[in-house]
């Protein structure tokens, strides 16, 4: 059993041309995040980046993970030199989407060999991504593939606040026929586990209904009764305290005023329209159910702002921190 | 022509087992309010309510809308005497269910007769309206029904903030197929001539997708491109401001920083979610496309709080306040 929280965090560059480079540097001004990371990525980028941002961090180059041990106030940096120096912020280009890719490899591959303890994303661009060849729907999918997790739920975090999503990046119409009783129990199971790792030890869990009202007692639609109460029956049963099935317009708000420590959400909407709205700045995005623990700012790379010196790291310093904390179980 | 705004604002008492009684009385203290309100219902219960709510408004009884014009004080009630005397607080009864319809249907005679300027409702319990045998799915198609309004659409508004709903009270599975272009427009329409009645001349509209990030270039749906791009395409020509599609999660975002002046929301819960957590206390509903002005608190009966003077009057205040303003038009 390797012993994590001796272990460096590792935080991925993302795309070169987005904020990450930015963020990252106005992030590890606080001595006691910059003591636990390493970055994966490009130094030169970096450097620019924290000169964009106007922050007085510091970079240097290590070679494996091991050698930032010996903590000298500078940030270790794994160099891939994977960025052209003259590459623009704020451009699609294939050399970002494969920079972007290359660091998340980089990054899952040191964390599979037990050299880090956690990985933290910053954000890639999808159509970069697809230019360089990889045609993955995002992060998500590639954490996924590369360390055979078989099923994964998507968390967003924000403050007291969680929700677990039992479908993702699928389109609505195909939301009613992938929502399963079973799907439903493992996102519970693997939410109890990870709310305990974040120091909840009874957690509460707000179920979701699919349809308006929750159906209304079967007015508007029966995947409450037919998919959605039997798993919260059966998560009971095992031990898992999951209430419901709550009107989806509800639910939320009841989180929100302490009554549920997570909601289990049907759809990718359902639960980011909510949380993105009480946390734009600050939400942090979780994948469960990986053999490695990752954490990712909740946003995108911001082309529009990305080199500007505007980017806000609040996203970034919470998915830090909730991978410290993860990592300590 | 009538000149509404001499015209009385019409409330509805809702379910008398429910929290109408004590709102409208809290609602009506302020003097400005009670000036333009009459109350279809039972004078009994609201006296009732008042007492319960610690209010010290008066009722009087009324035979017509034209007896209020003479202003004293006491708020003038069409007493419909439909509720027993002992009828508790927070029960589900046929009487409850009989009492809310039979002020509805009075309330929009007096609106179609032109008696009235508006109808303001207070909530009524479905279960008990259905115990009745009145099986509506709510207050908006009773309405809906009774003035033949071909078609209509449901906003919820709470401050600068509004959203229109292309569909509604349907189970989720049949959301993708009860999208259309047309329809789309139509909310548009009625959107554009609604906020310019609420005095937002040029009015901007946020069309969000359907899918997760308005299904990212199509792959994750293509309702967007097929759907709801040509509806805004068309709209602009009508001149109206439509923006989009628009990803669901940031849309609402946008519109609390100003960007827009309403969001057309696909579905029910795509519009409900973000408001009543942003607003749960002073949203208002308005049904637009009937021939008449409705507005109505966007909560229910709360039969766990009715009849114990712990009833919050916000919404209903905001439902009176905007149909006065409505109804200057």
């Amino acid at each position: 059993m390797i012993n994590r929280s001796a272990l460096p965090i590792v935080l991925t560059m993302g795309d070169p041309a987005g904020i990450g480079s930015e963020i990252i540097s106005l992030s590890l001004e606080k001595e006691s995040l910059r003591q636990r990371c390493i970055v994966v990525g490009d130094l030169e980028r970096l450097r620019t980046g924290a000169r964009k941002a106007g922050s007085p961090v510091k970079y240097r180059r290590i070679k494996s993970p091991a050698e930032a041990a010996k903590y000298d106030g500078k940030i270790p940096v794994v160099d891939l030199k994977v960025v052209p120096k003259n590459l623009a912020f704020g451009v699609l280009s294939d050399e970002g989407g494969e920079a972007a890719f290359a660091s998340l490899i980089t990054a899952i591959d040191l964390a599979m060999a037990g050299e880090a303890a956690a990985i933290v994303t910053a954000p890639l661009n999808k159509e970069s991504l697809h230019l360089a060849g990889h045609l993955y729907p995002g992060h998500t999918e590639i954490l996924a593939e590369r360390t055979g997790a078989p099923d994964y739920v998507m968390m967003l975090a924000a403050g007291n606040m969680r929700v677990l999503h039992v479908t993702t990046h699928i389109r609505m119409s195909q939301v009613p026929e992938s929502i399963t009783t079973e799907r439903i129990l493992r996102v519970l199971e693997l939410g109890q586990k990870a709310l305990r790792d974040m120091g909840v030890d009874e957690p509460k869990f707000g179920v979701a209904g699919l349809n308006p009202h929750a159906g209304e007692g079967g007015i508007f639609g029966d995947e409450e009764e037919l998919i959605i109460a039997p798993a919260i029956d059966e998560a009971k049963i095992m031990g898992i305290e999951a209430i419901g099935p709550v009107p989806p317009d509800i639910v939320f708000l009841r989180m929100n005023r302490g009554h549920y420590d997570a909601v289990i959400a049907m759809y990718h909407d359902q639960g980011h329209i909510p949380l993105k709205l009480l946390a734009f700045e600050s939400g942090v995005n979780v994948t469960l159910g990986l053999p490695i623990i990752r954490t990712s700012v909740d946003h995108g790379t911001a082309f529009d702002i990305a080199g500007k010196g505007l980017a806000d790291p609040g996203s970034m310093v919470e998915a830090i921190n909730l991978a410290i904390s993860l990592s300590r179980q």
